[in-house]
C-alpha cells in the first residue's frame, strides 16, 4: 500500500515536501513524481490512468496558478486524488489555485486541503489508510495525542 | 464499515442528500444524522470521539456559514472526515463556508469539496472505501464509464 | 480553415451558441463537439494533439467551475486556444472559471474572454483568422462599422 | 470580575498581548491561556461550559486560518465572546480568519473585531464591564479623552 | 437597564426587527430609532455622547453600504457598540456593510456580528447585561438549552 | 478659494502629501488639517459644518481602515468631498477603505479616486476649482501636455 | 453652464436617469449623449477634447463592465470627470466596473461613485457648480436639510 | 508579418520584455513601443487605427490598474489584441487590471492572459501566427517538446 506524491512543477517541492515527511512519519510507503498536466500530458494519462493497478491506494497532488494537475489525475483515476493548492509566485494571492482545485464539477471529487497545506495532505492520505489498517490508525490517534499534549505544554508555560 | 453523514441543521438536509444518494448507488451503507457544532456540542463531541470505534470509517459534514462541523468533528476523530460548505442564505455568497471548512491548521486536515458538492462527497467517500476494496473499486471504475458515455452520447446527439 | 467549438458540457451550449452564431455571421466554417476534460480524457487527448492536422487553425474551449477543458487543450495542440469562462449554477459567481482558464502557467497561454463572453471568443477567432485573410478582415472591419452604427442611431434617438 | 483572553496558538501571542495590554491599563484582571479548537477539544470543553462559574465574565478568543476558537466557545459559554480574527502564515489574506468568526449562525454571536484587532477587543472587553461598573466606564471616557488630545496635539504639531 | 437598537434607515427595519424581538425574549427594555450618520448628524451626536447618561448600557446599530452609524455611534459613546452590516440594494454582495464596520481603527471597537445578523446582536446584548445580571445570564442558559432540544428532535425526526 | 486637505492620522501623511504637493503645482492655497472623524468627532462636526464658510470650496479627506472621515464630512459639508482610501497597516488588502468611502449611500457622494491616489485627488481638485477659472483650467491643460509629452519621450527613448 | 451626463450604451439608461433626474432638481441644465468608447471611438475623442470649449463643466460617465469611458474621457478632458460603476448583465458581481473606473493611474483621475450610484453622481455633479455659485450651493443646503427631515419624520412615525 | 509589443508606461517593461524575448526566439519580428492610453490618446488612436496597413497582423498590449490600454486598442483595430494585466504598484492585488482587461463587452474582445503573462502573450501571438504559416507551427510544436522534456528530466533527476 503506497502513496504518490506528484506536483506540477520542481518548484512546488518545497511545499510538498512537508507530505512526503507525514507520510514518512506514518510509516506509509510513498512514490514521488513530477506530472505536468500542461507540459507532460502523456506522462498524465499514463499516471493517471494506471496507478491503481501500481500498489497506490491514494494520490496526492499540487500545482499552483491555474492548477488542473489535482482534477485531472482525478478525472482518469478510481482513487481517492488529495489536492493541494500551492501559492505559486504571480498567483493571485492564492485563489487561483484553491478555486481550480476545489471547484470540480460532479463526478470527480477532489479532496482539497488548505492553500500550502501539503502536511495536512499526508496525515489524510494517512488517515484514508488508516480507515482499514489498524496500525495507521493508532498511529493517528497517537499523532493527535502529540499535538495536543504540545498545546497543554505550551499553556502550561504561558502560566508561569 | 459504514459512512456517516452529518449535518449541522435540517436545512442543510436537500443539498447533503446527494452524498446519501451516491453512497446508496454505491452499495455502501450510511448512518445520516444531524449534529450542530454551535448548538449541540456535547454530541459533536460523543459522535466524533467514537465514531472509529462504532463500525464508521468515513465521516462526511455539511454546513454552513461560519461552518465549524466539519472542522471540530476533524479534531476529535482520527478518520478522514470530508467537508461539505453548504450555501446557506445570508451566507457571503458562500466564501464564508468554504474557507471555514478548507483553511484548516496543520494538523488537522478535512477534506473540502465544492460548495454545495455533496455528491461529490459521496464519491470521494466511495473512493476511500474503494482504496482497499476492490468489488467498491470497480464500482467507481463502472460509474466514471457511465459518466464518459453519457458525454459522448450528447456529442454524438450534437452531430445530428 | 475551420474553428472548433468545444465546450465541456451540453448545458454549456446556450452560453457557446454565441461563439457559433459569430463565427457563421463571418463565414467561417466551425466544428462543434462536446470534449470534457473531466470525464472523456481520451476524447480530449484524441481531439487535442489532432486538431491542427485536422483542418482546424483556431479553438475555442467553453467550461465552467474548476474550468480545465480550455487550459488542457492548450497543452495539448500548438493552435491558439481560445477560452470562455461559463457562469454554471454553483459556481462561486464566476470566479472558479475565470481564474482556472485565466491564470495558465508560464508556457501554455489560454486567450481568455470575459464570463460567459463566447460571442467575443467568436469574433476573436475570426481576427485571428482575419490576421492572414484580407476577406475576413474587411469583414471585421465591416461588423466594428455596424457596431459604431448602432451606438450612433441610438445617441440621435435620444436626442429627440 | 475577570476577563479571559484565550488563543488557539502560542503563536497567536504577539497579537494577542494587545488585549492583555488595554485590559492592564483599564485596571481589569485578566485570565490568559491557550485552548486549542482542533488540538485541545476536552480543553475547549471545559475551559468554555465552566468560565461564568469561574468568576468570569467576558471572554476574547482569538485564532488564525479556519478559526474556530471563538465560536466553538460562544457555542458552550452563556457569556459575550469576543473573536478576534489573526492574519496567520498561510492565511489566505486573513479572509478566512474573518469569515470564520464573523458569520455565526442564528443563536450563537461572536463580538468580532478587525483582524488583529486585539487592541480593540481588550477596549470592548473594558467596555462590557463598564456597562454596569461606574468606575471602569469612567476610566474608558478618560481613554478616549486621551485619544483625542493626541489628536488635537498632531494637528498643531502639523500646522506649525 | 436598556439597550438601544439604531439603524440608519427605515429600510433597515425588516432587517432590524430580529434584535428587537430577540431582546423582548429575553425581557430587556429597549429604546429603538432611527439615526442617520450621513442624513442627521446632529442626532448621531447627540444621542451618541448622552446614551450613557439616558439609562442604556448598550447599544445595536445597523446599516448598509459605506456603513458608518455603528463606528460614529462608538466613537463618540464609552457604551459597547453592537454593529449589524445590513445587505442593502446595490450593496456589492455585503462586502461594503462588513468592511466599513468590522475593520474599526485602534481605540474605538464595534462588535460586529454576521451580515445580516441583528438576531445575533439581540443574543450578544443579553449576553451582555447577562454578564452582571444573574436572571438574564439565566435565560440564556435556557434558550441555548432550547436550541439544543430543537436540533435534538429534529436529528430524532430524522432518525424515523 | 482654498481647497482643504485633512486625513484621519498623522501616519496618513506620506500618502496624502502627493495630494498637497499637486495642489502647490497649480497654485491652488491648501489647509490642511487631522480630523479624525473617531477620535475627534466634535472637530469633525466643526470643521464640516463651516468649511463653506470658511473660504474653502473642495475638501480632501483620505482615511485608511473602515474610513469614515471622508463620508461624515461629506454628511455635513455641502462642499464637493473627495476620498482617498488609505491603505493602512492591518487593512485587508485596502479593500476596507475603498468600500468604506466608495459605497456612499443616495444623497451624499464621495468623490472617491483610487487606493493611495491622493495624487489624482489633487489634480481633481483642481479640476473642480478649473471648472470656472479659466487660469486654472489652462494649468490643466498645460499639465496633461506635460504627461503626454513625457510619455512620448520614453518611447523615443526606447525605439534607440 | 452646463453638465454632461453620457453613458457607453442606451441599456445604462435606467441607471443614468437618476444623476438627469437629480441636476434637473438642482436646475442644472444637461447635455445628454451615449459615447461608446469601445464602439464610437472617434465620438469618444471628439466628445472629450471639446466638452471643456462648448459650455460644459463637468462631465458624469457611466458604464459597466471593463468600463473605460470614464477614464477615457479624463484623459483628454481637462474637466472634472465623475465615473458611475453600472452593474450590467455578465459584470462579476460589478467588482470589474467599480475597479476599472476607480484604479485609474496618477495623472487621470475620475471621480468615482458607488455602484450604480448614478443619484450621487448628479449631487456630486451639483456640488461643483455649487463651489463656485452661490445659488446651486444654497439648493444643496436646502436638498440636505430635506434629506434630515425625511429621516427626522420616518423616526418620528416609529416612536408612535 | 510583425507582432505589435505596446505598453502603457516604461515601468511596464520589466514586465513586457518576456513577450519580447519569446518572439524573438520564434524568429518574429516585433514592433516595440509605449502607448499611453491615459497619457497618449492621439497616440493611441493613431496606433490603432493603422496597425493593420502597418504590416502588424498582431497587437501585444499591457497595462497596470485601470488597464484601458488593451481594450482602447482593440476597439479602434480589426487584429487580434492580447492583453497583459501587469500587476503595478498601488494596484489591489491585480484584480483592477485583470478586470479591467478581461471583462471587455460584446463585440470588442481582448485575448486576456495571465497577470504579468507576458511570456504567454509572447506564445500566443506566435501560435497566432503559426495557425497559417507552418514554420512558425513547427517552432511551436518543438517549443512544447522542449517544455516536456525539461519536466521529465526534472522528474528523472529527483527519482536519484
Amino acid at each position: 500500500m503506497k502513496v504518490a506524491v506528484v506536483m506540477g512543477s520542481i518548484s512546488d517541492m518545497p511545499v510538498m515536501q512537508d507530505a512526503i515527511d507525514m507520510l514518512k512519519e506514518f510509516g506509509i510507503e510513498t512514490h514521488v513524481d513530477i506530472v505536468s498536466a500542461h507540459r507532460t500530458p502523456e506522462k498524465l494519462v499514463d499516471f493517471s490512468t494506471n496507478a491503481h493497478n501500481n500498489g497506490i491506494s491514494v494520490i496526492i497532488a499540487g500545482a499552483g496558478g491555474a492548477a488542473h494537475l489535482p482534477g485531472m489525475v482525478a478525472s482518469m483515476s478510481p482513487l481517492p486524488v488529495i489536492g493541494v493548492p500551492v501559492k505559486s509566485s504571480n498567483s493571485i494571492d492564492g485563489w487561483d489555485s484553491v478555486l481550480s482545485i476545489l471547484q470540480m464539477p460532479g463526478g470527480v471529487p477532489v479532496a482539497t486541503v488548505a492553500l500550502n497545506g501539503a502536511k495536512n495532505a499526508g496525515i489524510l492520505a494517512a488517515q484514508i489508510v488508516g480507515s482499514h489498517d489498524k496500525a495507521v490508525l493508532d498511529k493517528i490517534i497517537a499523532y493527535k495525542l502529540k499535538l495536543k499534549e504540545a498545546v497543554l505544554k505550551a499553556a502550561e508555560g504561558l502560566q508561569k
